[in-house]
């Protein structure tokens, strides 16, 4: 856990809420509900989700660390309720339940099930934490917690903002359907994701990945994607080339592949760098009369030596196919010792837009880490003279 | 940096030596120094080459916490000489230099240089440390430090060694060229990849990739590739999915991308997971009559839910072309704030075997954190006891 | 912050509720909420607390991870709700209050306040934070804080338990009056201090600590004292010398010398040791003809080259008077910049026994830490397995 | 360990060498090579040390991470031999030793013991790590890792220097002795203990002091006795009230108590607190005309919530005599489970000033992390530039 922007998440997939204490913010900082309401909202949209985003509509409490509308210094706690909870209440008890109530049993005993499913924590988890019951592992290996993450992200991205830093993310690919006819810039790149169903910015790419989404529903199967997270505005000099440990590539990797589902991380060109030569590569430098140094390309991602080069930061995220599929894949019953068909648990057929946005939360928490580190300050105030000087 | 397994590095690619300190290590552990030295020479290794290679010919040196042949609980500092010190006494002194010495003088202006390097850390690391005479930025950001990290590396393999944990990589692709026709088990690949120059199973596209350096180099240019660490023999549950900065697989993305040069980190199939379907990639679980779980395919890599599952865990790096090339780029003069050619200094056309060395050693690190994260123990034989229970 | 038993808190002395994120413990532990409750208790009681003890009461909620009564392996999230919640809505209010609206500028105006208490965190608080009411800084720096902390050290000592490693604190000072009589043993002198209104082993002693502390409230002044925490049947190793950061002692001085109001922290002899000489200092050896170690002094407080040497360990704390008082100090008006008398708020004559208890809890979390670090396992099954070797 | 300043040391007490890396500092800050050789001068001197002292002069050698005098940015590596090493390569071979070469083992032997030595590290390292010979803990577990602390301190040091930041200490007792009549201001202090073989400021106490040297000595006995670090002219807000593992004076505390033989840690007035009434206890608060904030009594020590208020810092430590007496302990043989007496190795009868220089150098790494924290800054430039604003 980094020592400024530290934070620790707690909660179930069906327990009362989930929460997260945040510690290390400045003081003075504007803490907007509505900004975090939307990104939490923006986590549920996208087409190919199932039946759970509706009954969430998640929305976060603050609960302390703000007072009259700003950070005090203290460390800042927020939650999400389960809108689902009273359906739970039993089952997700923290208490011992009276077993010798049959009723009672029946509804903890509904929700246990026994048999792992491949491509989850199931198995593992099972083994690493001694539990039979595998609900115990789904409940907390669930995607459902990346929605305080989310949130926590959110908090992030209002401190990066007070200096100017902004980022967004873009699905690239569904299955096979890569996006190819890219608006100009990425201010347009943003519009067009923000406005399609998939967060994807080709219009005649988003309707053949809904397609396939449709397909994989039809057949009980699940998708994968691709997408893009990208941050501009950036100080040079966030990360380090001194110690492996400090270099923010590393840190990017590490933030985006502990989402979820996801297999594969990317900077910039990413595995095609492999492909380019030397002089494909790297982006030359130039200089304009008035002093200003720029690039023409950005095949480095906006990072060179494990630092921020002033350009904006790319980075892309593989995700797999969700492993909860309505056709079951062939596994084990942890108990019994023997052949079974996979639990099945409500399940989207392809949540690549929703995963693009944990990233971007993601990715905003290590940006504000590294804020943090290189300009100090224990107010929102100094931090701004120590940043603008 | 992790709790258990931590370690500092030090030392410039033209100093004196490079160092390292790991603390953490339990008591009793054997170290052979001719084991460490072995995975140095791999590093060393590898067609496509430059001429320093040749000058180093790296061997450590233990220098505490290791007595009569096996360590005794202190950290253990180890150290690599720089064969070529003599040659740079005076500009690397840690001293200052009396300038008005003006043999002195040329001596340090010699070495030193303003104009950076696109694709390194010279443009950003300059003004992160405020350091004109680049020099002072190549000597700590060159891939030279990867020599003690692999050092560092073949303690921790040593550690893993304990436990039947081994590990191994390949280079899969050379610019364009893949291999392609890979022996039949891991076993077998290991052992052609020893063979080849390139660290490459496969014998044609090792040809392939040859040529495609050579040209490089005829050209003044450079390459990059893909390569694999695949590891055995790990028991069920390391890394966690109860909190996102414990997953494995973040902690591997981490470790990989933050070698010098690397674009992209995959787990498993990695990209590939965008295109398939659920019912494609995850692996579906059996059980024999005696009761030993098995899978038939690994498309995870060994890894779900942030956690070994008991396959292979297997990681795929993409390494850019080194991006110091002898037909130099465009770019600025940091000095004089104008356009410039990209200072030149000895460099390799292709690094790629070598990189998935340090690859291994970083994923060597990850694992022995995670042994004694799970097993503890203060010395070897206490740890051996945990993990045999 | 440790790496296995980490932990979060937050919360405002008058906010709806603390919190806190416990990360790091076992699956399979037994979590019983009557023990949490009833150190709560023991936090609030003690001769010479002001009132709002009396509202108070506090009991903890467990929000996750924690199922059917026991820890399933993710984070634990507990609360404690602030019982004066209602009183202070408005003042202590996360939104952005209509300043327009006179009644509610009023309330927010009431609990402002800009005097700082010399003694407390409010006069560097407010120039750290940029904080020009103090309100928000004596929110955070309130020792209410300590309760959420108490409950995190009981979950800590339900783990420790498992072990049957149990401590407990008792009063040896107030002002100027020490215990001097204690019974033979810790089993009884514990049986005493929870008999003991101020939890002090010596009765007679207890009456004239009493009568200081009433003096003291009469005088509208404040009196502090001393404190000893004591926790046996630990393994010897725990803690290590390898490192400076690794010391037990070290971790132990940290964990009490953070309380708030603490001036000194002491292990075994403490301060005396400085009179003794070697010869007398040294807890000399002795073994059995069954060949069991003992030792007929403990002058060492159970710790050597910073380990558990098998004695009890045995922690002093002192702590000063209480820096609110009733008949205030002069100090300073921060926003004027002129003198004035310090702000009062509600507050006790003494809370030595509270902070005994706080002591044990902060004692708890760092041996809870150091058993996960030297048995490691995931399931409480699996790391007595490890211990149980 | 610290996310900014952090360090490693490694070395044994008759290794060939100690050394350090410490990574954090910012980039152009000047290392002053005769500076840290003074600080280690200042560690070897002091009445009452035994001969080892004569023999080692340490002096630094700086090995990376600093050119032409200043940091570069990169981790700082530095060392200090032993000079003893010649007579100790065989029985300290980092390599195996051929042990049917009897004169060979019999170098070994006569280094060997296994005769634990009450109050050092020997009983429970040995069980800890599974060593039986006690020259394993021993070497590792000896003070003389101090002198490398010092080192690095000597270098957090330079680094507070150039904020203006300064500290010392002296030795307030020996034994029962107590300096009691000191100059009247710190600087004045300062140079008087600066005077003093026992870094004592009172003439007359330093005289009583040496003579419980030399009587304890001539017993073949030992004395401890306790100092004073105190640092001047540091910001107010350094640490934090708002987590428990933020507040300054618990760093401290666990820097100087994890410092060998020391046993207990007071801040300000320390354990008189529990004496003074709230009235008398808290430092009261004044300005004068010009706006300038004063305070008449320093009791707090320079720190209030866990945050320094602008007043020197004050910590004092006990020192426990030195454990091992040339009149040996009664203790236990670890591998012939008898009683027996203590083994003996070259000691001082009084090494407290030695101590006070050790805990200087750990304060300093303290206070060093938190300016680096507050105010960022990756080159000293940028970092006093932070600091004006």
């Amino acid at each position: 856990m980094e020592q400024k922007f530290r934070y620790l998440t707690a909660g179930e997939s069906h327990g009362l809420k989930l929460t997260a204490i945040i510690e290390g913010l400045p003081s003075g900082l504007k803490i907007d509900r509505n900004f975090i309401n939307n990104e939490l909202r923006k986590r549920q949209s996208g087409y190919g989700r199932g039946a759970r985003m509706k009954i969430e509509t998640d929305t976060v409490e603050i609960i302390s660390g703000v007072r009259l509308g700003k950070t005090i210094g203290g460390p800042v706690c927020i939650e999400i309720r389960n809108k689902d909870w009273e359906n739970w209440k039993i089952p997700m008890s923290v208490d011992e339940i009276d077993f010798s109530n049959r009723e009672l049993l029946k509804l903890v005993a509904e929700k246990s099930f026994t048999t792992v499913r491949p491509g989850h924590a199931d198995y593992a988890g099972s083994i690493k934490y001694n539990l039979e019951d595998l609900r115990d592992v789904l409940e907390r290996s669930s995607a459902r917690q990346t929605a305080i993450e989310v949130a926590v992200g959110a908090i992030a991205k209002l401190l990066l903002k007070e200096f100017y830093i902004t980022g967004f993310s873009h699905v690239i690919q569904i299955a096979d359907v890569k996006a190819e006819i890219l608006p100009p810039n990425y201010t347009l790149i943003k519009e067009a994701a923000d406005h399609s169903e998939l967060r994807c910015a080709d219009d005649i790419a988003t309707d053949l990945m809904k397609e396939k989404i449709d397909k994989a529903k039809v057949e009980g199967n699940t998708v994968g994607g691709k997408f893009e997270v990208i941050y501009g505005n950036l100080p040079v000099g966030l990360g380090s080339y001194v110690h492996p440990d400090r270099k923010l590539d590393g840190k990017l990797a590490q933030a985006v592949m502990s989402i979820p589902a996801i297999k594969a991380v990317e900077i910039g060109r990413g595995v095609e760098a492999a492909i380019l030569k030397g002089s494909e590569m790297h982006d030359q430098i130039y200089i304009t009369k008035e002093k200003r140094v720029y690039r023409k390309t950005n095949n480095a991602g906006g990072i060179e030596g494990g630092m921020t080069n002033g350009e904006p930061i790319v980075i892309k995220g593989t995700m797999k196919p969700i492993p909860t599929l309505r056709t079951p894949l062939n596994t084990i019953d942890i108990r019994k010792k023997e052949e079974a068909s996979a639990h099945f648990e409500r399940s989207d057929a392809c949540a690549v837009p929703a995963c693009a946005i944990v990233a971007e939360a993601r990715v905003a928490c290590v940006l504000a880490e590294e804020m943090l580190q290189k300009y100090g300050g224990d107010s929102l105030e100094e931090m701004k003279a120590h940043y603008e000087r």
